[in-house]
């Protein structure tokens, strides 16, 4: 599994070398950086990455662009959720939020490039994959836009009342099985039996960051936190206790390593899925543990 | 040249179809739809088809996709053009602009699913156009996107300077350039001259816009004017008299006739270029002679 991480960073510098001769607005250009670099835990193309790999990976222009793409709706989707008509979130990744460094109008329009730079990486495929570029554009759109992907997920929250399966889908589990399903027809694989890997998997990081919103603190999620409290959000521990909630997450996560097919790379896979999975845990056992020890001396 | 228009509605609705499953969002359904019907000119699109049935046009899902896509990303940008970190518009079209009719977050998320469904309307093509459609999505997001596109555009407001050229090319011509390119791709044909026939139209388009933006009024355009003032926008009115920059506006649509190249349709384009201008110089004419004759009035 090792230098799956590094190809995601070639990746996405990849993607951005294109737009970085001296011809656009250089505040716009500092922007998009910002946005991307460094990055959070970079799972979902990870994910497509170890799923192409699972099935040998044989064009690796056309996975490592699949990654990349997946990785800009993903950044793009945060820049616009943070801004202040939406979480109005003033810290991410442990650094101020891009419309805090650069203002909103700055911000709006960084959302905007990194989306229409996703579909262009894809574009961008020349090799023997390029016939395979339009359907990743296809699924890649689905999961980001309306009705049912990411964009959709957000706009549930302006409606009355969703249920918190259709929200979590849309805001999350979407994005994580495109990104699954883009490792698999980046082999020219069924991305069926590899999307449901990886919707479980986008589950339980749904999950664990409803979690994290309630149990974690700024300073060692990097992020604002009480968020959905504070929107009136979905959530997964509404009515239900924090411990419910992370036999939740490991149940996700079960499922998500039960999901995986029978192909030549499903132990890895597999594997790679459990490492995620116990940083997953292990964050929300630590924020647990913190808030056990912290609690009476915040009471008191 | 009848029928463009409807062709351009009914790919629009279809571009549409997909998405009003009951499945997304309402409001959100609802504010995507507010956002693109009824249309403006739908210049744009109908560009593309001309382009397309100059060259004979033998593949209408191609070329409807392809025209839809190019107005999916036009609308988009209106709506995050006028949010108030922008713009700050409150009309367009004669109706509340987006936000002011559904509020900011929806507004925000209405332009970033319309990005996405442009892109997406190309993935959909399943006839023999599809192998052409990918070149199309590379050609779109780069007229969209940055470091030359359309968002590039919108960053150069946030510049300290910027050449108007540069402003006006990446803003306007842009996407007028993809557009015509998109017409010719969808037939199969080198997208080149068609581009450039493309951007002199976008240059009379901007310059003009910049003119009524200046002379116009809200009850004749339907929309805000004095923005380029107000937000200090590069503007071709700037050190230029009125009447100089109605004539860089017919040189514009001289240029755009006149690269029309040697093909079968090319009168038809030509005419059709001739009479888009046509309304174009006569609302500049009309918009002179009612500013001429109201004055005085307006003085007294």
């Amino acid at each position: 599994m090792d230098g799956v991480r590094e190809r995601v960073e070639r990746a996405l510098a990849s993607a951005f070398s294109e737009g970085e001769a001296p011809l656009g607005p250089p505040r716009l250009a500092d922007a998009l950086r910002y946005a991307v670099f460094p990055g959070g835990g970079r799972v979902r193309p990870c994910l497509t990455l170890m799923v192409a790999r699972s099935l040998g990976d044989p064009d690796r222009e056309l996975s490592d662009a699949a990654a990349a793409a997946v990785e800009l709706i993903h950044c793009a989707s945060l820049v616009h959720d943070d801004l202040p008509c939406f979480d109005s979130a003033t810290l991410r990744r442990g650094r101020p939020t891009v419309h805090v460094a650069f203002g909103e109008a700055t911000a709006l329009l960084t959302g905007d490039a990194l989306l229409i730079l996703a579909f262009e990486t894809l574009a961008r495929v020349r090799g023997p994959g390029r016939s395979r570029a339009l359907g990743m554009v296809g699924v890649l759109a689905g999961a980001a836009g309306h009705p049912r992907g990411l964009v959709a997920g957000q706009g549930w929250e302006a409606e009355p009342a969703v249920s918190l399966a259709t929200y979590h889908r849309a805001k999350t589990a979407s994005l994580f099985g495109a990104a699954a399903a883009m490792g698999a027809l980046a082999t020219g694989h069924d991305p069926g039996p590899f999307r449901e890997v990886g919707e479980h998997l986008g589950s339980a990081y749904q999950l664990a960051d409803d979690l994290a919103d309630v149990i974690g603190t700024t300073a060692t999620l990097g992020k604002n936190v009480g968020v959905d409290a504070r929107m009136c959000r979905p959530t997964a521990l509404a009515g239900r206790s924090r411990e419910a909630c992370r036999s939740d997450v490991e149940s996700a996560l079960d499922a998500a390593r039960a999901a995986v097919p029978d192909v030549a790379g499903r132990s890895d896979l597999r594997r790679w899925i459990g490492a995620a999975g116990a940083r997953l845990l292990l964050h929300t056992r630590v924020e647990a543990a913190r808030e056990t020890s912290e609690e009476p001396a915040a009471r008191g």
